[in-house]
């Protein structure tokens, strides 16, 4: 399987939907309109989308009200770039090479961009009601949604994220924290609706948060691998300059070969689980692999 | 009727419901929950909640769920204003008398407590879908709180107001467009939502949509005539002096006696149509006079 192709493809069916809820760029407000369209045709993978597109796949694409979670998640995911870029949070000015949405409309409609998609994706995921207003999945997948993006998901691990960069060392109990919430939170979430709107039970949803879980801790501790990697190939940084950096990473707590270790054994776990369930998507498995063997 | 007095007591009401709202200050998020608490218990006037109690009072209180929703448009409101206060928007560092939430925890917490606001807004108002799963009223009420406090609503007021200002002059129709979204979108949420719930047909919570907008109006209206007339009792500031600093508002436009006669026309409206209603809450009208004669 030609995973880099296939992903491409499947992308592009993601954006397909993704298009149809985008808003048009009319009104006396058209600057925000123009502002979110740009960073959601940014050239995001869609790795959410395709994770929730392909978890309820597995189960048997059991709701008639999957498009709406696959355009808010990718919302969800946007807004949180487009506030992270900000000067007062990482100050970046490009992403993907192009000038970040706070550099391209102003610092006041990055912040306004990235409260509009939030805002916008809740409206999204909320049209859903209106095409099932009787599955109970709908109504627990809104809530899911909600809370896996919120104080007790994503935004709880940035919070404690950033409320990191100000101390000098951090326990690793609070790395856990963050690493599970920050990334792992909206991966559970694309993962969890997905199921829950395929048409899986209860025990059979938790164990996908399980899959989810884990490989979005392989995927974050990944990151941290090839951060040290990279830095070694192209710059010649030393390992431990993260450390003299105060930047706490997995690697700077466990060093780079366990963490390379726990990188697949976590993805070994998930993979694990997800072969146990008595429904397969070979795609899917493979994709999970595929996101830990990533390059930058 | 000693208004004050009676607001004050219904807003204490309130405030009891939004505390059961409150996230616990626990975990390594805990400063996220601060700031959102400490932007919650500001002391607001909490208009938005007691104009939607009031409402769901006049038609009869049919749903249980009105509590979730009355947290939420306090939560998206006390948003608004925290992400209004940043640096790249207002920069004000003082709101009734106490340094702003970005003033006291920085700037990166402002961003964070207002996107952890918005989205604990939802988080909030969905457990309504707990309580009453089956209830129409519920979905219709979620999705119009989505819908009015987005880019079709405050947001898209916002966005409109931080563009006009970069102009010279502006025209009456944006001036317009503002005034109804940027106050207006969410007293329509709170009075609309209110409606729903207590049990109002569609062509009543229509019509309460038509007093929500009139009242939003005269109290936008009301806050220039306050401007200038505050200005030139207290500072001695000429009327035109607003036009001199580009600044465009209804009083600008029309000036203060025609301003003052539309808030005066704009509220008998609203009144006028509550009154149509086959039912009857003194203290709702008692309040809509009161929301635009108030002082500063």
């Amino acid at each position: 399987m030609d995973m880099k192709k296939e992903i491409a493809y499947k992308a592009s069916d993601m954006d397909r939907i993704i298009y149809r809820y985008l808003p048009k760029e009319e009104g006396y407000q058209a600057t925000v309109f123009q502002a979110m369209n740009y960073s959601l045709l940014a050239g995001g993978k869609r790795i959410r989308p395709i994770l929730m597109m392909e978890t309820y796949k597995l189960f048997g694409e059991s709701s008639k009200a999957i498009e709406p979670f696959v355009a808010a998640i990718e919302m969800i995911h946007t807004y949180s770039l487009v506030h992270d870029d900000l000067p007062a949070m990482d100050n970046d000015t490009l992403r993907r090479g192009r000038p970040t949405t706070h550099a391209k409309f102003g610092e006041a409609m990055g912040i306004l961009a990235g409260d509009a998609l939030l805002n916008y994706a809740f409206e999204t995921a909320l049209t859903a009601l209106s095409v099932e207003p009787d599955n109970p999945a709908v109504v627990q997948a809104l809530q899911l949604l909600a809370k896996k993006a919120g104080v007790y998901g994503m935004i709880g691990g940035q919070v404690a994220d950033v409320e990191a960069e100000k101390q000098y060392g951090i326990s690793k109990n609070r790395l856990d924290f963050i690493y599970r919430l920050k990334t792992g939170a909206l991966i559970e979430a694309a993962m969890m609706i997905g199921a829950l709107l395929g048409g899986a039970g209860g025990a059979e949803v938790e164990q996908i948060g399980q899959v989810a879980e884990k490989i979005g801790l392989a995927f974050q501790i990944q990151d941290d691998v090839l951060d040290v990697v990279g830095d070694e190939e192209v710059l010649g940084k030393t390992i431990g300059s993260d450390a003299r950096n105060q930047k706490a990473t997995y690697v700077v707590f466990e060093g780079l070969e366990k963490a390379r270790q726990d990188v697949a054994s976590l993805t070994g776990e998930a993979v694990g689980i997800l072969r146990d369930l008595p429904y397969e998507n070979v795609f899917l498995t493979e994709l999970l692999r595929w996101m830990v063997r990533r390059e930058k």
